[in-house]
């Protein structure tokens, strides 16, 4: 279909709602019957990437309290589509008012006055604000149940914030404990604590930081993806390239695979525990587009948030001269930290999709 | 659909074909009625990436002749899908017997033999082939005459094959006349001839090398992309990693951008002979997932080829333990020359494809 | 996509909701920006369709509010999509208990429950239920209105209730005034007299009636629809089929065609005011799949409501035994006349859609 | 997709082709690996409707030579798409040159002419003629297979042509046994000699006849189909409609239903040999858009034959005046008996469609 506000072929999440209207949402469809699931489940997942609760962050408050309006009965999906909807609520539209004439730089207002001819709603971004990956995050939920029925567990975490980066190597167990403990989402507490105090002193500049994000899936068994214009890598990078703010996707050694040689790049199998595995993973666990059963690893760029307390040079499209545009409004001096959870949720879904679509999940969860 | 051999939505390519059957192809439907298309037109741009052509490529030698089967009648399309087939001749298929059961490291084999239980055509790497991409250059050749009739031009050159790297300023026209000159699809002569050397040297050694290439799109539009999940950066990187070999794409400034601070970032707005544009273009021409009117900008990351004439381990899967295997056939020892013309062709589809969905080319072409 | 809650390519509807559950809704994508729309305008139409109005519907009463919860800014769509959404007040579900095991004839029940593993919600039939057309209805108040914008319109009428049909000429005029001036939606009121009388004397006897809507569609430009798969009138009749309790769909002559010789059914065409038209219109506007500028005309078969106040043979799903069950809840005992909005409504999403593919509208719609 | 020439969702097949251009072919995507398929198997079915076959067809006469270009390897399906063509041989275009300014009556000319600006290839019809469901059917024998290994046949045989009709009592066996053995496709050998004379008498008029198809698919297993715009007698009916001539189709009761009163419609449920089952079958197999588990049973409504032996009455378009036309080329005074392997193929590439949807076939077809 033309409209782009859908995504998945199995498992498709259609997205509507701006940034100040009444809500965001996503009607999840094509979940299999019988999945257990809660209002509550959801909110947890939510609640990760919601704004206003560290030093880090937007001082917009928002409660992002989700309503599930149809799918679920007596606990369990029914086969039919899940509607979620997450309200807004602390909404101050009078900053934006600017904005109508005046693009802000780094961000789509630019391109969206000549796409829709003035006639999109512009306040806080409108369709193009971060707060659309509510909804993200809240279809992930749904998408991590499902992936855990066959054992998949999806992680993301912090490895950068502005030059500030960590130590490569970080076990599953350090990330699954720490992420959630400190505001940036890094597994590395020390590594944290430098990036928190990055961020702090950017925003006391008036200043923005981006970073990277890395993700990465367990016991992804081999074969999922559609070659040769679904591949899973294709579709995981895609979905990613519709989070605000991404600005590179690369798997496994990604951009450094380029300098490499075949014979250090390539990962030879052998056998263990009776399973083929690779000793190295350089691919980041697709080849071919194809998972490899090995680990899914990929990193996701994220640019500084565009929206900096600075005066900054744009255009009057009005008058069609230039003009200067203090952004105002409440953002995030950097993003990164609440773009882990919606990394994950994007992953997960992506996961989930080709899993249905690969049979490994049956169209009735039985208990 | 389900199936993963179709992309674009207005401008749909449906591809086929083994790299050892009797043809490659592709079902390009969505073409406006009434573009003048020759045969001719479409066999020269194959020849760009036909392999055996220089000392850095395979020696299998294709003919690569291109057949229009449907959707063209006295010269110009008739708005009917157009079927283009590309025969199949120079296939040597013994060499892959052994891939049968010992799966080659940095290949598809091992998730391919998982997921099709023994079933796919394994010759050659059957479906997963970089020759398969000679049906994404057939169908570009169209994409890019429709972009031409809006003023658009994609271009695409190798900025890094190995660890030799171009310097970072070329202009437009080195890219145009230069790159199909030299054998590695390079703009700046020098820096072909080392890359050159480079990969003579690695392929004495048996060895592989990988590389990036930058693909550009000027003129184009500004408010091409449908947010927010066919937004334009991630079509253009799902299509990119649908080639084979690819781990990573990034726009603009990209990782880079991970580093930068927003003021740095941020490509201020003026206005240039009654236009508006960016003084930068980190962003590299798309926000929000839409154009901006700038230049696109993006850079693909290619691995080594996978297939090197050297001893590797892998494993024999009738008897799950572990083996050998010595990669015959015959391969380019780089592919990111010969994937210059399929970024290019890729860079084209997917902007069409966006063209077409904003209307801004007719239905029918008028003479 | 998999899911079967989408339709449309251009203008895409995704529909979510139960007959029970919080609300029924649709989100509406691809609608160009700038169209003028109210939430009065949707209630006006939506109140067509509404129940408990007449003494031929159903007693479960609605107000079928409708709330827009994205995609409309300062009275005009923004060109996001379009979440519209009518909550369920009246419900009464304890009806509904016995029909988790005893499926009722000619509903969905015994289809479902297999389906679904016994998830689905089955309070008031769930997902299945008349219901759910309010969506359609709601959506196809922006249908209506793009067509409007290129002079098509559409509309529908009761011809025929149980074995009481009218009289085969009616004018234009008169079902605009008179379809919705009588219960039955019928636009000659002596036949609508009847119809009245059969359906409360079925009512009287515990049983329901069925009927034929016919549907025309005014003023629609030659070319549109899509050959070979998407032809006009297979995405029309899709899309009628989609309507609960649809069993026949026939286009102009239809299945009296079969009977005709080429002779008799071949529309002669003339020029007649500079256009070209037909002298008659068997081919009821469509031909090889396309629209021939002359009017649209289908028929629609609904077979009588099945729930019906009689005891009725069925199966007690648990013992896999016969049983009786008499269906309780509160249903319409015609449910033709509410149809009427609904074919009209689906009929004007399809032309929508098509309008749009083929470029009529424009992708921003200024005053 | 917005381009018209795919279908399915599961089992996509994309069609190309013109009546005289190199020939006619389809792309299977989404069939499982390992399903056994020969070029005789596809050429079996191919012949039940070549032209030229007996004395109620065009005098045309084609080889209708399959070949398979892509996606069998080892005489077994691989996963990959499968390209399917047949070639065009016995052409004769120069009949047809009248027609780019001549709209022939009934036929899709002037449409077409309209929406291609004059671009689409007239000759036979182009992209329109009947020929194009060559294609139709030679997919249809891998839909066919696919549906063996769920023990679901498919059946379809001539019920009416003209006026003549058969009485409705046929058994499946009798339709097994008799459909191909004579001339117009029909189960009962008296109705079928009256048929056939009925033909012979109407092309000696210079004239033409239409009729109705019966299709039936026994097995179908209950609950495929997707509620809500995905329901299968929807998906059916589609099809259905993109065979050229098709002007209604009806499942089970059909319009008869519109007649009938609940009471009367319904279909009783009882168990039977531990099954449930129902006493009749007015539902045609189909309730709220799913499978009941009953026999699948419908009809199609051809018109008869546009292209007659007669001096007809059409317009001139580059003078825009009215003009005769004799209609010359080769054609069938009646298509509905090369119509029917093309019905039954049309249900099962649809049924196939859902039952793979329905995960009711493995990915993975084993011996």
């Amino acid at each position: 279909m033309l409209s782009g506000n859908s995504t998945g072929k199995t498992l498709v999440v259609t997205c509507f709602g701006e940034s100040h209207g009444p809500c965001v949402g996503a009607v999840l469809d094509g979940c299999p019957a019988g999945l257990p699931i809660t209002v509550d489940d959801v909110q947890t997942e939510l609640n990760k990437r919601r704004p206003g609760l560290t030093v880090v962050s937007t001082l917009r408050r928002e409660e992002d309290q989700v309503e599930i309006l149809s799918g679920v009965f007596n606990g369990h999906t029914t086969g039919a589509p899940i509607c979620l909807i997450i309200g807004n609520q602390n909404v101050e539209s009078e900053a934006y008012e600017q904005m109508r004439h005046k693009p802000r730089p780094g961000h789509a207002d630019y391109a969206a006055i000549t796409k829709y001819g003035g006639f999109n709603d512009y306040r806080g971004g409108g369709r193009f604000s971060g707060r659309v990956t509510a909804a993200y995050v809240a279809a992930g939920v749904i998408a991590k149940k499902l992936l855990g029925l066959i054992g998949v567990e999806v992680l993301a975490h912090t490895v950068q914030i502005g030059k500030v980066k960590i130590q490569k190597n970080v076990s599953f167990d350090q990330i699954r404990e720490n992420v959630y403990e400190n505001a940036v989402r890094c597994a590395v507490p020390e590594s944290a604590m430098l990036m928190e105090k990055e961020i702090v002193k950017a925003a006391e500049e008036g200043d923005s930081l981006g970073g990277i994000v890395e993700a990465v899936a367990l016991n992804v068994p081999a074969g999922l993806g559609e070659p040769v214009f679904d591949s899973l890598d294709s579709d995981v990078a895609k979905m990613m390239f519709n989070i605000p703010a991404v600005k590179g996707v690369e798997f496994g050694a990604g951009f450094q695979a380029a300098s490499l040689k075949g014979s250090e790049n390539n990962d030879a199998y052998v056998v263990r525990k009776g399973k083929v595995v690779s000793l190295t993973n350089n691919a980041g666990g697709v080849l071919g587009g194809l998972s490899t059963g090995m680990l899914i690893v990929l990193r996701v760029a994220f640019k500084p948030t565009s929206s900096i307390a600075r005066r900054q040079k744009t255009v009057d499209l009005t008058k069609m001269e230039e003009a200067e545009i203090e952004v105002a409004g409440r953002h995030d001096p950097c993003i990164v930290p609440r773009a882990v959870p919606v990394v994950e949720s994007c992953l997960a879904l992506v996961l989930a999709d080709h899993a249905l679509r690969a049979g490994k999940i049956p169209k009735v969860i039985k208990a």
